[in-house]
């Protein structure tokens, strides 16, 4: 079976414009089947807040009402898809932006009202790894930003590390599938303002263990959570660290049964 | 050979959310073969507003600064291209949103800046007909926003009209091409402000005599020209008309050699 990189690339990577140059060129020299998945929430912060929309948060988390859903819409599909696209292009890369309602490639259901309302947000359902295999054959790299549709016309704001997790789970009919996270942090961290901190690998039981300590909390436990999901599905091997892992010079966790 | 259709929807069109539902539908039904294209400077244009940037135009066209260059990207390849989608996939249409970096399929050249310096607005080099007719293989119909790239990372601003021309153009080594501009009014109108004035069919030689008669001016001479550039190059059948015109019920103005 031929190997897939699964590559999501976080906020702060997107936001440097020298990190994200940098990350498109090791991302272009990836010899061989590459997606690439970018999130972009802190573009879109900038804009709602240029625009005087506010953003409303529900226990840490963003509300997606219309006027942010149409923000995230010109941000994620737009300016950041479309010059990712662009410049990975000048570096020989053959790729093409997509959103989840291109080609039907991601399917998602409106997430329920209740408990929370959390408004234009989706849950995914399905990814349509035919098409995303028909690109890859074509030596075409998918891009995709963090937005799914439902089928009935909606775009839905949807979580990119999820997007990723699912993707990769999806490819594993077609390919060996490696899944990368890359963030500003070289890892996992025992101590979030220790760099060095980092956890060279974690299987389930650890996580639970870290989990329990309280030393993973916020932000990585879905992330994580994601992961092990994404290893039940067939997924090979899964690194999360810093973007020039995927030159195979970074620094990385892996993430293990 | 079997037939494409290819579509262009002008500004009011996609300005009025009714008509372009309406338009949509319509091109859902459409059987076979079809490509959209779409502009957006009316939207644009109210977002640059909405910004604060201001638009600069000389002789009447508008300069593609790097701050509306933004707002384009995120208008065009954005809000317009992935709302437009996902009402399509609603529709049963099966479609796949595309800037000209994607899957590089439309090169262009930055304009020189001599004798006007329009900015980042781009002409015309190369459609990748292949890549299209790939997509059309596997029954998704390409969506087109006014974006084209220059292959060294700068996307650029495009005349829609000419994009869709130069692809029906391309086009033609793989399929009998039709191409349509949907537009507001029903066709090349002998008096603009009489709907009921339009010509039911131009050839070359009447296009002369009405440029000279100055009843065809200022934004019909560009797109004219572009269709007999078309007709040309082996594009089959060219309409400009209402965009009812596409399910055969409408009133257009029929460009023949």
């Amino acid at each position: 079976m031929d190997k897939l990189q699964v590559v999501k690339i976080g906020g702060n990577v997107i936001e440097n414009e020298k990190t994200l140059f940098d990350f498109l060129k090791d991302f272009s020299s990836i010899k061989g089947r590459k997606i690439l998945i970018h999130g972009g929430g802190k573009e879109a912060t900038r804009m709602a807040k240029k625009f005087g929309v506010p953003i409303d948060l529900i226990a840490g988390r963003r509300v997606t009402d219309a006027k942010n859903l149409e923000i995230i819409t010109m941000v994620y599909g737009g300016k950041l898809n479309k010059n990712i696209v662009a410049q990975l292009q000048a570096f020989g890369c053959n790729s093409l932006g997509l959103c989840g309602a291109d080609g039907n490639s991601i399917l998602a259901k409106k997430r329920p009202v209740k408990p929370i309302d959390f408004g234009f947000v989706g849950d995914l359902k399905e990814v349509n790894h035919s098409l995303l295999n028909l690109l890859l054959k074509e030596g075409i790299s998918p891009v995709f930003c963090a937005l799914s549709h439902d089928g009935k016309g909606q775009l839905l704001n949807t979580n990119a590390d999820t997007i990723a997790a699912t993707l990769a789970a999806a490819m594993t009919s077609h390919y060996e599938v490696h899944l990368n996270y890359c963030f500003e942090k070289n890892g996992v961290l025992k101590n979030i303002n220790e760099d060095d901190s980092f956890i060279p690998s974690i299987n389930k039981e650890e996580f639970k263990k870290l989990k329990s300590d309280g030393i993973i909390h916020n932000g990585m436990l879905p992330k994580l959570q994601n992961c092990f999901t994404a290893l039940e599905k067939g997924v090979k091997l899964i690194k999360i660290g810093n973007p020039k892992m995927i030159s195979e010079t970074g620094i990385y966790t892996q993430i293990t049964n």
